[in-house]
């Protein structure tokens, strides 16, 4: 005999159980009309997941429950397996509020099939601490029930048996995390397995990050292998964030065989409905037709923040966009990403240049303009810098202590700042005059050093490309330009010349350009922050010494002689950065607008942060000394 | 026999082991020189508590085992209990990183003492997961442990034997939370009891929030009465920040009878040795002196601003302050702050009027800055505003698509953030020139729902006063003016005046004010956000329904009635104010500046939000309906 499995990669829209209620009813109608006998739906698939302390209000997980009751009745003639919140009103968890589980419902004909535990669903074991993950902040874990029922954890992780057509066979299921068992004492696939699962499913709500695909298949591959048994894998598509950082879910729901090979893919970022049939006798998988995966990095890239920022935009309600283009490469490829998603009537570029701008590149952002086809104009700031600079220098100032006034003038830096400001004056109000907002075009090495304005260039809806670093970024300006436009919206000229912020005569491009130095501080910078164990001076300056630092951070071979003359030269610059990553830069990104997020670590809640003294260890100190000796 | 106990309430430095090293090496000093023979020391005292991601980094961590080391070491003639990171190489954290413990060490003779467990230190039990904690983020937990050693978490919760002047006594060890039994299944204090203690101590690393040090009296003061052993709680000063919250720690170190009976405190929000002698045999204590808190709420909101504003300004190196002031409550208050806090010298206080600011409002602002004697002047943003009006309304936009060009316009409201923005474009310039930082006047309502301009009143380097409510501000100004200057530095007549954000001709004081209802508002808010059980737009139209609103949120009786006429009026007014404390507020909260946070409940991270589109549930939409027909 065979049963008939369907992952269904539904959108799940974070805190909105009635769209995702509906979304659910039709997935479970199309199941029924396509004769499937058991629905696989994702995780929390009613409420969503990043709902940050929504968790807290009874007046949402009241509707959880009820939407959750409804899809329960709605189960006859089929079973449906759904993630939803779970509350035990009789305890509490540990901040005293409601118990409430991370829960897997299993519905046949509106009834709820109960395994080992005392609740009629399952309750996930493994609760993510990690990253952009709080699971513990909300939910009570099987691990801690385990705790208060004092019982082995071997008897409450069982398998659920499930009767189709009067044949009976046991579906071992997991919620995310219980899959991902390499750092966890317990093993839940490995229980499911032994207390006698014939098939393991493992139904997710897990966000995209580059290299987490591969894996899961290597992780989850060799669970199935392991335990001998296929395994199928329902994650959902659609956005949800934590405030800071925007999450993609690309889905890739997928189903693994028992010998622990990738069986089928659904494709990325969209909805679909993964058959596959299930043997319970040679508990086996076989599909009708396979799908299999295969996107390059810089398409994974492209996908995510393309999608990201579509389904990020359409539910904050934006649908115009006011971005300032200075001609750089930055700002250019943010453009071209904006009117391929929102057409180039919805898009307004907008050129503010200073007396420091160069012709060359405000001829660059016209060009663009051109090339996009969307709406174009030229706002000068150089009278409103005047203006406040007159403002800020000839006002006299009284000290009603002695009675005396004073006047204050402004330092080079202080006049920078002013005109990068200015460029948000107008970005802000040109954006509530076009509709919409405006966008944020920091890259990540700018963020990470905050080598950006507060409330100058660190403004605005989105920081669609704070992600990437400055290489990923022309890589994905070409990637626009060769793969999605097919001509070059984005000229050749801007991915040839220097970066610059042309906020003083200094800087202006073609006489000099910014102080980093892309092609070894875009992966100096990312050792700090996306390295498993963070790098930290010590780190590099031991690695440095070693003469293993490039090998190790990824940057080309030789540049660092080329850069930094001296020992000396390279402990400056290496303090340099440190200092500002671990200082002012952390104040302005507490302050930053939120990044789409695709690195295995992106700034926001991702990587979490104090504003704290920059801080040297004794073994650096040590080693500069001898260093500095040399 | 007596034991001369001491609880070091030391200052703490957050990411700074090397000062924290020094503070606790002079506390040994004090100590020895004083006769102690038991030295106690706050939780994480070595490497501070709230450090966001700073846990991940192998050099940090390196340096707080070092300088553990070292004050081991320095315990000779001394038994010295600390709270430090504890690190097994051997094993991993959930995470996979390196297995970190939040631990006590208890030092005597140059070495550690050991317990009941495998290590010479004791784990902390119980890991916070709510609020502004993030404990299980980054420290294993003693339940973990158990878990995976499969002993009875009796075997490993037992106190430690000290032998003083050849007696030994048994000292029960407790970290923080582990004394907070409430909602926790295991019950530390009892386990140590029940294995023999003959006294009790928790050291805390345990931010200030106002009703927690009674609550904390009511939870220590019944367990020292439960296990019949006294108490001595040791925590820490200073003030430490999760980049969104500053939270202040009062310290207020302590101890209890075996009765339950509060014996005596420490002083708030200074470094003090509390010293008292135990008697293993009766098991009592007794001091030489007593000390017993008696601050009012609204002096110890003002000890936690005036502290807490002090010290974050001090770490993060600013000194001087600039104050856009409108002679209105809100920058009124920070500016008397700020005066108190930095010296009128110090503070640069601007008035930046448009042709709306009525010369009743401007005349106050002058006002202030005489009574407060510092530097004032006057920056109007008439000018500025203009051009920016007729540059987003005059410039033409070319449609690269048509070929054809247009001109936008501004709605009223796009007018009134332009000038909110274009005090920024001052402020920001003003401090960078006067030297410093810029401050945000934003209150907790405003906060709330957003009454705020993107990038214009919701920037700067702090927001002081943005935990508290519109009737704590105008307490809170009262206090100043009578307690800490003891003279009308704020005006009577801002005390009087409407609140009103003087944007248009219709806003002016004396014409029109803010859309809030302050002694109705603050209370609804309040319920929003502060209440245990949020509460959502459900339980206010219960409430509402039911008559007991006014009574419930703590608003005056009879005001409800006043200000709504109807239901729909009501019905309105609340969906008004909670879609945007749901929607857009949420996006202005997520770029606004750090808190000083005094509240059970300040936005942050203390208060988790994503962005999700307003909600409103099943049984509020019936409600809703069932008031309408009425």
């Amino acid at each position: 005999m065979t049963v008939r499995f369907a992952c269904a990669q539904i959108e799940v829209v974070p805190g909105r159980p009635d769209i995702n209620f509906a979304t659910i009813i039709d997935a479970i109608d199309k199941a029924k009309a396509e004769n499937i006998d058991i629905l696989i739906l994702p995780e929390l698939a009613v409420p969503g997941y990043f709902l940050g302390d929504l968790w807290e209000q009874p007046a949402f997980l009241d509707d959880c429950i009820e939407y959750g009751k409804r899809i329960i009745a709605a189960a006859d003639n089929i079973c449906v397996i759904f993630g939803n919140i779970a509350l035990d009103r009789t305890k509490h968890n540990e901040d005293g509020r409601i118990r409430k589980y991370n829960a897997a419902f299993i519905a046949q004909n509106g009834k709820l099939l109960k395994g080992a535990l005392p609740y009629p669903y399952i309750v996930k074991t493994s609760l993510p601490n990690y990253r952009e993950f709080d699971d513990s902040r909300y939910f009570h874990s099987l691990r801690k029930l385990r705790e208060e029922m004092a019982v082995p954890i071997e008897e409450l992780v069982k398998p659920i048996s499930i009767t189709i057509r009067q044949q009976s066979f046991n579906i071992g299921i997991m919620i995310c995390e219980d899959g991902w068992t390499t750092n966890y004492s317990i093993n839940i696939p490995k229980l499911l397995a032994k207390n006698g699962a014939d098939v393991l499913c493992n139904i997710s709500c897990s966000p995209f990050s580059l290299q987490k695909n591969p894996k899961r298949h290597q992780i989850f591959g060799e669970q199935a292998k392991d335990c001998h048994l296929p395994l199928l894998y329902c994650n959902n598509v659609g956005v949800q964030n934590n405030g800071k950082n925007i999450f993609t879910f690309d889905g890739c729901s997928c189903t693994y065989q028992n010998d622990g090979t990738l069986l089928t893919d659904s494709p990325a970022y969209e909805e679909h409905f993964l058959k596959t049939n299930f043997d319970p006798n040679t508990k086996l998988l076989t599909n009708e037709n396979y799908i299999h995966n295969n996107y390059s990095e810089i398409a994974e890239i492209y996908n995510a923040v393309s999608y990201g920022t579509r389904k990020f935009l359409k539910q904050i309600g934006i649908s115009k966009m006011t971005i300032g283009v200075s001609g750089g490469i930055d700002s250019a490829l943010t453009a071209a990403f904006y009117v391929n998603l929102l057409g180039p009537g919805n898009v307004l570029l907008v050129n503010m240049p200073s007396k420091f701008n160069s012709p060359l590149t405000k001829n660059l952002a016209l060009m663009i303009a051109k090339a996009l086809k969307c709406n174009y104009c030229i706002m000068p700031i150089q009278e409103s810098v005047d203006h406040t600079n007159t403002q800020m220098t000839q006002t006299q100032i009284h000290d009603y202590e002695s009675n005396s006034t004073f006047s204050l003038e402004l330092s080079p830096l202080a006049r920078e700042n002013i005109q990068a400001r200015d460029r948000t004056r107008i970005l802000a109000a040109l954006a509530s005059a076009f509709g919409g907002g405006f966008s944020c075009n920091s890259n990540k090495a700018e963020i990470t050093v905050g080598y950006a304005t507060f409330y100058g260039d660190l403004t605005g809806v989105l920081a669609m490309i704070g992600d990437l670093w400055k290489n990923q970024v022309y890589e994905l300006a070409h990637y626009l330009n060769d793969k999605i436009f097919e001509r070059k919206v984005i000229p050749d000229e801007i991915f040839t010349i220097s970066p610059s912020a042309e906020l003083s005569a200094e800087q202006t491009v073609g006489v000099g350009g910014d102080p980093i130095v892309y092609e070894y501080h875009d992966y100096l910078f990312r050792a700090f922050i996306e390295r498993w164990d963070k790098a930290s001076p010590l780190d590099i300056l031991y690695w440095y010494k070693e003469g293993s630092l490039e090998e190790i951070i990824g940057c080309q071979s030789g540049i660092i002689s080329k850069i930094f003359p001296t020992n000396k030269a390279f402990i400056d610059d290496l303090e340099r950065w440190w200092k500002l990553f671990s200082g002012f830069a952390v104040a302005k990104r507490i302050q930053a607008p939120p990044i789409i997020s695709l690195s295995r670590r992106a700034y926001g809640y991702d990587h979490r942060e104090a504003q704290l003294s920059p801080y040297f260890s004794l073994k650096y100190h040590k080693l500069k000394e001898e260093l500095l000796r040399n």
